[in-house]
């Protein structure tokens, strides 16, 4: 993997997972395994699998970065990204875990991105407040809407609302500097293509929560200046692993296998527990991707089972203050992974000479040094209240480390869906609240 | 209540719980109830539940009021919060309520509050970033750090850690810009008084997660111009209501008495649904009061019992695109509380003509009214697929309406914890990793 580093997973010991059980699961998935070896050769996209191909795909690669080098120039200032749910978490993770919460680190100078996802007049109104003290000329701006089914109600409607009001300030080129990612001939797509804006298209079986590795997740992080290329490197390099018919190398497997069989004895909730606070957005992507593919009504034979594990999102060390007492002394329904970079720079520093002299241990100490002490006291904690977990060690926060963590995640919930019996790549239950929506919609007129 | 509006709560005709269960349920808490009473009375705070005493307590706002007095002029610019869980999230919370996430809506000229809570490089790195290129002298900094035992590893190391920066830049004149909030007699006290830093001091029967109207919530909000009289208003106008023996006009009860019967029947998470992002400090400040609250490994006999609901935060519609297939769909385990504030300023809309008019619908509609019809949407949408829920609307992000919020769900935990057996008070289960880490801690000497 020349000089990029692997993650490392941990959990034989941990687990609280017989070998064998765990072996049981794993040898079944044989015949799984050969559909996967024909999805990441699918290059035209023939099934939800297929999208573990995307890291592979240099078509996509290539119409990103072509559109990039249309759309993209020196005085470039904001991508303001309007997108939900898969349409967003993807790139929004990738871009915290480099540059920290509202891309607080971004380098001077620099692009930003800036997301519009829900339909609240104040997120609204904080993002044109931004734009208003510093956009001057549409070349300093680009729009790019995300909806895979182009019909997404909050999105189309911050769409709106933004090119109307830049329109109004910078001029009409502001048509120049849209681009628009959606299904190829979607009532978007057409319309977009009608209004002569520029188009993206995305793999039609692809779900939302997919599409990392697809124009969706990568042209707003190219066009603010992320290395895609390794991005896509390190996802490429995980997949043989994420293929192996070892578990002891396949990361994927084993995390589903684990999962599954505390699942069978009641599992309720997954609990990934980042201790760098700036991987939030990574847990709400792989969020979106454990509820929608895992949280079904039926399996798929029918047959009506309530199937799910709540995925939870918890932050070291924050959450150790507010919820680790009921993850201590609570009901004994879940299953966490650890997941933390400790190398991250600065190395900020208590100083040597400290003026509350109470408590001990913390002169000279970098902050990195007291999370890692923090994160080992948990650990061993967890172990002796017999509390079961995983571990994932990323060797930076970068984007190799990024690529390498999702592609795996993608790969497991396929993994975990098919052990529990359930098509991970549909999402029936969500339209009838859409419906009711747009019902409540018209009548408003 | 003068010109101040009443939260609205309904869920008789959506929770799903028989009004007999109910009743029964609630009839058992007389003799709770005279405890209540005797705690809103309790101004020497002898027992956990006289936090409900707070915000009727002259002397802690006035104290707060004058330290107010005494540290801020018209130059301050931020007030670094050093705290971690109970520690910021109430103040966080009603921050963001009002002013959105970091202070994105902070009026020009305003102070602004900034929040150091785990021992984070890029976290730290993010504020002294901000401070960097805009504190120039000590006038126009104040730093609260607050810890209510004094021993919280990450805020006395964040504290050391700003405090050397900040003096290095600034002079030793920094020693008048720090405000240091704790239990009186602690050892951050005396180390705090030995310095010559100001001091405020908290009830010590009064927990964290209980002390947001003591001067830990106060303080903070009050220095950066936050009209803390009106909150503890509103905390006070709905005590009434929260003490009534009619179930109907006592939501606190209610909803505990909801939750208590279903928890009876499985309840494994309670799912706070806010429709405000700006909302989700709240949900985080409220997830902890349950968690730490009613997590228990023994009830208040002794017994082992593993007591506990998950709380979580969603946040509508953003998670509507990312876990509602989940709720939807997945087990039936979750009790919900809708939460919103309908009516927020601005009223930006979506223009009458649009551009991408294959969205019907949209057209003139502002942003808070698609939210709008979403919410009713999705509410619809639970009644038809038998979800229990229960609705919580708010008159206005403001801090009368935060206040009222704030004291209902302090005394709703005291309802619930009692009914389901369980010491309110106490966190038995997180000193062990805490103990852990402080030992790898000293073992890098």
């Amino acid at each position: 993997m020349d000089r990029h580093k692997a993650l490392v997973f941990a959990y034989t010991k941990t687990a609280l997972t017989p070998p064998k059980e765990l072996g049981s699961v794993v040898i079944r998935l044989k015949k799984y395994s050969n559909t996967l070896r024909d999805a990441l050769e699918d290059s035209r996209y023939t099934r939800g699998e297929s999208s573990v191909h995307l890291p592979f795909d240099k078509t996509i690669a290539r119409a990103v970065e072509d559109m990039v080098a249309a759309t993209v120039s020196r005085g470039l200032k904001y991508v303001i990204v309007i997108g939900i749910g898969g349409s967003n978490l993807g790139a929004r993770a990738v871009y915290e875990a480099l540059y920290g919460k509202n891309g607080a680190r971004v380098p001077l100078g620099k692009p930003q991105l800036l997301f519009l996802d829900t339909a609240d007049p104040h997120l609204y109104e904080a993002v044109n407040r931004e734009l208003k003290a510093h956009v001057k000329h549409t070349g300093e701006v680009l729009i790019n809407l995300i909806s895979k089914s182009g019909n997404t109600t909050e999105s189309v409607a911050n769409f709106e609302v933004l090119y109307a009001e830049l329109k109004r300030r910078l001029g009409t080129a502001l048509r120049n500097r849209v681009v628009v990612t959606t299904d190829e001939g979607s009532a978007l797509w057409n319309a977009a293509q009608a209004h002569r804006f520029k188009t993206l298209s995305m793999p039609r079986q692809v779900g939302g929560r997919f599409s990392m590795f697809s124009a969706v997740g990568l042209f707003p992080l190219a066009a603010v200046g992320i290395d895609i290329a390794t991005l896509l490197k390190g996802a490429r390099d995980i997949t043989p692993a994420c293929m192996s018919a070892d578990v002891h190398k396949n990361f994927a497997c084993a995390s589903a296998g684990v999962l599954y069989v505390h699942r069978r004895k009641g599992l309720r909730t997954y609990n990934q527990f980042f201790f760098n606070p700036d991987l939030e957005t990574l847990g709400a992507w792989s969020s979106q991707l454990m509820a929608e593919s895992i949280g079904k009504e039926r399996n798929d034979k029918g047959k009506i089972v309530h199937e799910g594990i709540l995925p939870l999102v918890s932050i070291g060390s924050t959450h150790l203050h507010s919820l680790s007492q009921l993850y201590f002394g609570g009901p004994r329904l879940m299953v966490t992974t650890f997941i933390y970079a400790p190398n991250t720079a600065p190395s900020t520093r208590v100083p040597r000479t400290v003026i509350l002299k109470h408590l001990k241990g913390i002169a000279g100490v970098p902050l990195s040094g007291i999370m890692g002490a923090l994160y080992g006291g948990v650990k061993r904690s967890y172990q002796k209240h017999g509390l079961p977990f995983m571990e994932l060690v990323l060797p930076a926060l970068d984007v190799y480390s990024m690529g390498q963590y999702m592609q795996m995640k993608l790969f497991e919930i396929m993994y975990l869906a098919h052990m529990l019996g359930v098509n991970a790549f549909d999402q029936p239950n969500v339209e009838d609240y859409k419906q009711e929506s747009r019902q409540l919609l018209q009548a408003r007129r």
